[in-house]
């Protein structure tokens, strides 16, 4: 989707403000025309980037007018002088607007350790507020990315109380994408009303079962976060956790940050393929989370899907020293579908079968342990020489 | 070294069976002319592979005569009928030496789910068998490789009682190489004569020292073995833990262990550095533990070292997803012990400095967390294209 429709209330700017030396668009900024309601969702790493710091701070108050974005640089490990940037950034942005500091959420992503260029991004911030506007969206998309090759951006349009609700998500992903939250930015926009425990509640949800369950490398960022603003212009009730419609909007939300989060996984650095892993049949739920995780981050079962071989010995390896009860003689593996091991050993299934499904696109690996009824499911993509060649 | 010179009492050999289509060697046997004290130490994977399983009866005998191993085929995920195929490769090498079953230990190393060509083996042990010399150590050491580049052999002579001691050490890697052992085999030779209480105690305590603290992908093998034979031929009193010679012992037996695991990494698939990295200061020594390896197996701060920068950033996130007590404020870290991270931002370092340690082929990486007086070592290397392009 190149173009986006912003929903009712929600106006966007993208563009290349001097940070990054490629000339690529690099500060984006998200407004909306009357206070939204606020919801959040940060980095678990316990190095936070001095912007992840200050949105924290946000949360206090129930809504927020703005957000300011900028990439090539991720303000990470920078101390005092860090911090006061980013305050910097929120006041700037709140002086273009002629809002409160407090009502500007601030994102960056980039390198890590380095200051950022305050001149270049205070007169980027005054240009990208005169540029807002209701089609901004994809410039903002545009201005969000890294090493992304593409925009990511997912819509839903659903009905509550007879109004037509909008909600719009814009994303960025690529590398050191993990679980709990990663090189990640996530914009969700909707102009639904809702309230705000209830918004709170639902993203953090949504977000452990979507952006949560995806991984390309196994490193988790200093910076992700996710951020929903709801503008409350389609004048519906607002929707609260006790509401009829609340589930209508839960699992619109989910629609949307699903998608968002397999655009990640497949735009992964270097990535060629989408590779959804299921652990069935664990003896427990941390066993599910372990065996499925140990499959999905290994260097060696990730290398060989990126050279087309059904190599099924590398995920019983990775699931041996994965820390979850394991019978070897228990295991059954399925390509798609097709079963590779039976009870621990090679099936029937002819290798060329195998190879045929490991070269599409997009496949699943499903793994039965035979233990119990736990499961876990992990959206992950193959190791290639172009990820080293990226992060060289 | 390429000689290789066995202690009193063994003898080598190594040949091309059949196994491997390239024509390399891929079958060796080490016999002591009597039997010798026996010790190993096995993968710690839920799946272990046929000849594992087999191994660890064979402790439940104080002595062992032989060890036979195959390259070219890991003998793992191979269920009843590799169970069967390990013991008659034991039968097979027992019959052709004139020793009992009982007394041989089979390794295997290579590809995993595939059945062994057991007709290819059977010609092959009783063609070793008339190849053993006490000069045949080089030709084991070839034929026990997998994607190594090169034989991995390491020895020290002390003296103890007044007799010379040696001990000689042959060890394979390259690959799935991670702490708790990995495909990796290692063979300790010695002419000393040692108690087998001790010997299986100091062994296991110096490969936890040497082995265990390298990696090369985070991966570990069904296949892992170290075993140790001890001839007694050096006619020295039998070493105790209780012996004024054991630290002699354990001292020369660790050099030798460390010397091979060092090897180990440099030789890692496509790697072309060894990084010794230091976690100080963690709070607890499971903290040191979760820091240092949450560092050495990151995928991005690995692929950096390749690209030869200096990108501290990437540290300082993993770091702080490991799962360590960290505070960010008060993290130091050291390239060689130039400051390149001076309370959790940049030192005044230049940054051309920091690169020229990097660009070096050995360096070490010091990280102060500041927080209590645990700390934690890992040996590795850096992850390069090649890496993918072996394992794809």
């Amino acid at each position: 989707m190149s173009e986006v429709s912003l929903p009712a209330g929600f106006l966007a700017s993208g563009l290349h403000s001097g940070i990054k030396r490629s000339g690529q668009p690099d500060l984006g900024l998200l407004v909306c025309q009357q206070p939204a309601v606020l919801a959040a969702v940060f980095t678990t790493n316990r190095v936070q980037a001095a912007p992840v710091k200050l949105n924290r701070r946000r949360l206090e108050h129930e809504r927020a007018r703005a957000v300011v974005v900028n990439s090539g640089n991720a303000n990470a490990c920078t101390g005092e002088r860090g911090l006061r940037d980013a305050e910097q950034m929120a006041v700037l942005t709140a002086q273009a607007l002629g809002v409160e500091p407090e009502e500007v959420l601030v994102c960056s992503t980039g390198v890590i350790g380095r200051f950022l260029p305050m001149d270049v991004i205070a007169r980027g911030i005054v240009e990208a507020a005169g540029r807002l506007s209701p089609e901004g969206g994809a410039d903002f998309a545009r201005a969000i990315l890294t090493t992304d090759t593409r925009s990511k951006i997912a819509e839903r349009i659903v009905e509550i109380d007879n109004r037509r609700v909008r909600i719009t998500g814009i994303a960025k992903g690529a590398g050191m994408i993990a679980p709990h939250m990663a090189t990640m930015l996530a914009f969700i926009t909707t102009d639904a009303a809702v309230e705000v425990q209830y918004l709170r509640a639902v993203l953090s949800q949504v977000v452990s079962r979507t952006f949560n369950r995806i991984t390309v490398d196994g490193d988790q960022s200093t910076n992700d976060t996710v951020i929903a603003l709801a503008s409350g212009r389609a004048g519906n009730q607002p929707i609260a956790a006790t509401s009829p419609q609340a589930e209508i909007f839960a699992s619109a939300l989910e629609e949307v940050c699903r998608e968002l989060a397999l655009m990640i996984v497949r735009d992964g650095e270097g990535a060629q393929k989408l590779v959804t892993v299921t652990v069935q049949g664990a003896a427990s739920a941390e066993d599910a989370e372990k065996a499925v995780r140990a499959v999905a981050e290994s260097f060696l079962v990730k290398a060989s899907w990126a050279g087309r071989k059904a190599n099924w010995g590398r995920i019983m390896d990775a699931l041996g020293y994965s820390g979850a009860e394991v019978s070897e003689e228990k295991v059954d593996i399925y390509y798609d579908g097709v079963t590779a091991v039976s009870g621990g050993t090679a099936s029937d299934t002819p290798v060329e079968k195998l190879q045929e499904i490991i070269q599409q696109p997009e496949f699943t690996v499903l793994i039965k342990l035979n233990l119990g009824p736990h499961s876990a499911t992990l959206y992950t993509c193959d190791l290639t020489e172009a990820y080293v060649r990226i992060n060289m």
